[in-house]
């Protein structure tokens, strides 16, 4: 596969509420858009670092996979997003031939309306590893 | 402070002669250096992803952080590091001023010869943070 760039970095918050701002005021980071994903039982905020995005992730239900998280591990990085060129899809079967353990099947849609996919981090040394359909290219 | 980019995303790895060909094979990055750094008990090894690094680390001794931290933790990713435009020893001021709670009380260098600080993950919302000078500002 093809990656790009690090799309966003995912990160597991406990409150949007409390997090947002500090963001904002230690980093002088601009939370641009609020976003929920029913789909993955969570709330996202997004900021712009360059061409990344730091996306943290706030849990709204206790069966969430972020609320899960949490509990076991606490607050900090869920995941790392690579762009990819070459399509979701495409990225994903290559990884399921390599033998990397898959989450999703096939790609799904993420925050943004982006294409998306998770590679299980057993397979991935420890990381919680997203194929992100690359914006600049697809939109 | 002012961030111009994420520099790096540091991930903790048990071997970085199993990890470096992972990364290399599964997405088709290529490391570019493998460095080790002394002063904070790690081999490091680099990929450039877009204008971000992704950094893998090794302990080197029992007593080394990145040790520590996959034995809590197991493998994963460890900090993030944002490059910043004033000067590490300024962001680092900020920061403690603004209350952050700081891991080092003045720069250091770390790998690639960069000055770099961190903040500690208790006051960062689970994130352990690396300050970090822009590269390309000041070399």
């Amino acid at each position: 596969m093809k990656i790009s760039h690090i799309e966003h970095v995912g990160i597991a918050v406990s409150s949007l509420d409390d997090a947002i701002p500090f963001y904002e005021k230690t980093f002088g980071l601009k939370c641009y858009a609020i976003e929920e994903v029913p789909d993955q039982k969570v709330r996202t905020a997004f900021f712009k670092v360059g061409a990344t995005k730091i996306e943290l992730l706030e849990g709204t239900s206790d069966d969430s996979p972020i609320t899960r998280f949490i509990e076991k591990r606490g607050e900090g990085v869920n995941h790392i997003a690579f762009a990819v060129e070459d399509g979701v899809g495409n990225a994903l079967n290559e990884a399921d031939k390599k033998g990397i353990r898959t989450i999703d099947k096939e790609p799904r849609t993420g925050a943004e309306g982006l294409r998306i996919a998770f590679l299980h981090p057993k397979s991935t040394h420890g990381v919680l590893t997203e194929l992100c359909e690359n914006p600049k290219i697809t939109k």
